[in-house]
C-alpha cells in the first residue's frame, strides 16, 4: 500500500499557518520525500513522520518553496547520526547550491547523498516493489512531476504453459518472483510467457507546479491518485495562466480527463485564508476532489 | 528605547518546539534581524514582528542554523511587495549562495540588497541614533558577534563655553543635536568643545556563537544586556570546548567580567528538554540572568 502524508499545501509565502510545498509518501517502511519547502524538518517533527526513514527525496524545480527546507533537512540527519545513502532526484543546479552550503559551514554529511539530475522524462526508480517516474510540466522553469507505481508479486503462473515449455516445477517460485527462465540450450523463456502479471499495485502521480496541461495526461492515465496544484480559483485563471500556474477548475479538468479515480488539490496562494471553494468548485467537474491538508494522510488503496 | 524580541533559541536542530537562531532589535520604528535561521519568517508571523521594518540584517556566521532561513525571507519579502533597500552585513562566501540561488529561480527582488562583507572588528552602522559594530568570537569557522549602542541626542550646550569660542547663539540648536561649528575664518570648533554627550543611551550584545573567551570582554563591557550561548550545562564543559561553544557558567564568568548590567542566555542544545537548569548554574555566578524565550519582548532601559 502507499500512503500519502502532506507537509505543506501553500504557495510562495507561508501564510495563515500554512507551509510551503512538501508531502511524503510511504511504501514498505520507507519514506520519499516529495519537494521540501522551508521549515519541512520542523513539520516533520510535528507530524511524526520518521526522518530516518527517508531514503529518497525528489525535488520538482528551484523556486524557494519547493526546496530551501532541503540543505536544512539534510544537515539535521547528519547531526543526528543518519548514516543510510539518501537519492536525490533534482534539476542539475542544486548540487552547486548544496555543495557551495556544505564549504562554506566546512561540513561532511555523514552519509552519502547520491544526487541524480533530471531533465527530462524518464524511470528513476525500478524496482520488484516500486517503479518511480518523472515528467515534464508546463512551468516558467525547467520543471517536474513524479509518478509512483507499485509493482505487484506475485505474478500469477500459468501451469499448463510452464510445462508446455519444459520449466522444472522447482523454478516455479522464481517465475512468480518475476525472473525469466533459461534452459539448458541457452534459450531465454520470457516471464510473461508462462505467468500473468499480478494485479496492478495502486498509483500516485505528484503533477507539481504546472500551467493545465494536457501532456500530463499521459503519465497520470487511470491512476488512482493525483495530487494537482490549484494556486487559484477559478476567476483569477488569467493570473493563474500569467504565472504558470493552476486554477481549481483546470486541475478538476485534467483529472477528468485522465480518468483518474481520486484528485488533491495543494499550493493555494496566501490571497485565500479559507480553501473551501477550491473544493467546490473543482468538484462540480470531477466529484472526487478533496483538499491536501496539512498533517494529513491519505491512504491510496 | 531598545527593544529584542527572541524569535528562536535552539542551537543546530530544532527540537521541542525551539527554532534555530534569530532575534529582533528594535529601534526607532525599525528592526534590525540578527541571525536567520530556517523557518525565521513564519516566527516572524507568529509573533506579528513586521516584516517590512527589516532595514538592517545581520548574519552571525554561515552555519546552517544562523542563516538558512534568510533565502526565504528575502524571497517572501519580494513577492510581498518590500520595495526599501535592505543592508545586509555577513561573511563575504553568503553573497554566492543567495546569488546562485536567485538566479537558478529566475528571480530579480523587488528592492535593493546591499551586501556588505564583514571581515574583522568594524564598525558597520554610525548615524546619530545608533552605532553598530562587529567583533570576532572563537568559533569553529569566521563569526561575528555584533554590538548596538543608542546615540542619545541632544547633547548638553556649556553656555559659557559657546559664548567664549563666539558661535552666535543662533547655532546651539545645532550644537546640541551634535553639529561641530565652522568660525567665518574656516576654523572648527568641535561640539565636544562645547556640549558634554547626552547620558548615553542603552547598549546591547549579541555574542554569537563561541568558546568561552575573554577577548570579548572589551567589546561588550558595562553593556546593559548581552546574548550570550550557553550550548550546555556546566558538565559538559570539554563538549562545549571541543564543538567551539560555551556552557551556562562560562557565559555567566564572562557577563560577571565584563560587568555587564544583565544576561540572557540561548542557543541550548537539542538534547536538554527542560531549561530552568540553564538559569540556575549561570545564576550562581551572575545572578541578574534569564533565558532567552522565544517570542518574549526584552525591553533594554
Amino acid at each position: 500500500m502507499l500512503a500519502l502524508t502532506i507537509l505543506g499545501n501553500n504557495s510562495a509565502v507561508p501564510a495563515f499557518d500554512r507551509h510551503p510545498t512538501s508531502q511524503v509518501l510511504t511504501h514498505n517502511g520507507n519514506n520519499y520525500l516529495i519537494d521540501c519547502g522551508e521549515g519541512t524538518q520542523m513539520q516533520l517533527l510535528r507530524y511524526k513522520v520518521r526522518r530516518s526513514k527517508i531514503s529518497h527525496i525528489f525535488i520538482s524545480h528551484l523556486h524557494g518553496d519547493h526546496y530551501f527546507g532541503l540543505i536544512g533537512l539534510l544537515n539535521s540527519m547528519s547531526l543526528l547520526g543518519h548514516n543510510q545513502p539518501i537519492e536525490l532526484f533534482a534539476p542539475p543546479p542544486l548540487k552547486e547550491i548544496l555543495d557551495i552550503q556544505l564549504r562554506v559551514s566546512d561540513t561532511t554529511l555523514g552519509f552519502d547523498l547520491n544526487f541524480h539530475p533530471i531533465t527530462e522524462a524518464s524511470i528513476l526508480v525500478d524496482t520488484n516493489a516500486l517503479r518511480i517516474r518523472c515528467f515534464p510540466t508546463d512551468h516558467r522553469i525547467p520543471c517536474f512531476g513524479f509518478s509512483f507505481e507499485e509493482q505487484r508479486l506475485p505474478r500469477k503462473l500459468i501451469p499448463e504453459k510452464a510445462r508446455a515449455y519444459g520449466i522444472p516445477t522447482s523454478y516455479y517460485e522464481r517465475l512468480v518472483r518475476g525472473e525469466s527462465y533459461t534452459t539448458k540450450n541457452g534459450e531465454l523463456i520470457s516471464v510473461e510467457l508462462v505467468t500473468e502479471p499480478a494485479a496492478p499495485g495502486p498509483k500516485y502521480a505528484f503533477c507539481a507546479d504546472t500551467r493545465y496541461h494536457e501532456s500530463l495526461i499521459e503519465h497520470i492515465e487511470g491512476f488512482d491518485l493525483i495530487y494537482h496544484e490549484s494556486t487559484y480559483l477559478d476567476d483569477l485563471a488569467d493570473r493563474a495562466y500569467d504565472r504558470y500556474h493552476s486554477t481549481s477548475k483546470q486541475a478538476a479538468e485534467l483529472a477528468r480527463k485522465a480518468e483518474v479515480k481520486r484528485l488533491l488539490l495543494g499550493h493555494f496562494s496566501s490571497k485565500y485564508a479559507k480553501l473551501d471553494e477550491f473544493a467546490q468548485e473543482a468538484r462540480s467537474i470531477f466529484p472526487n476532489t478533496d483538499l491536501a491538508l496539512e498533517g494529513l494522510c491519505y491512504p491510496i488503496r
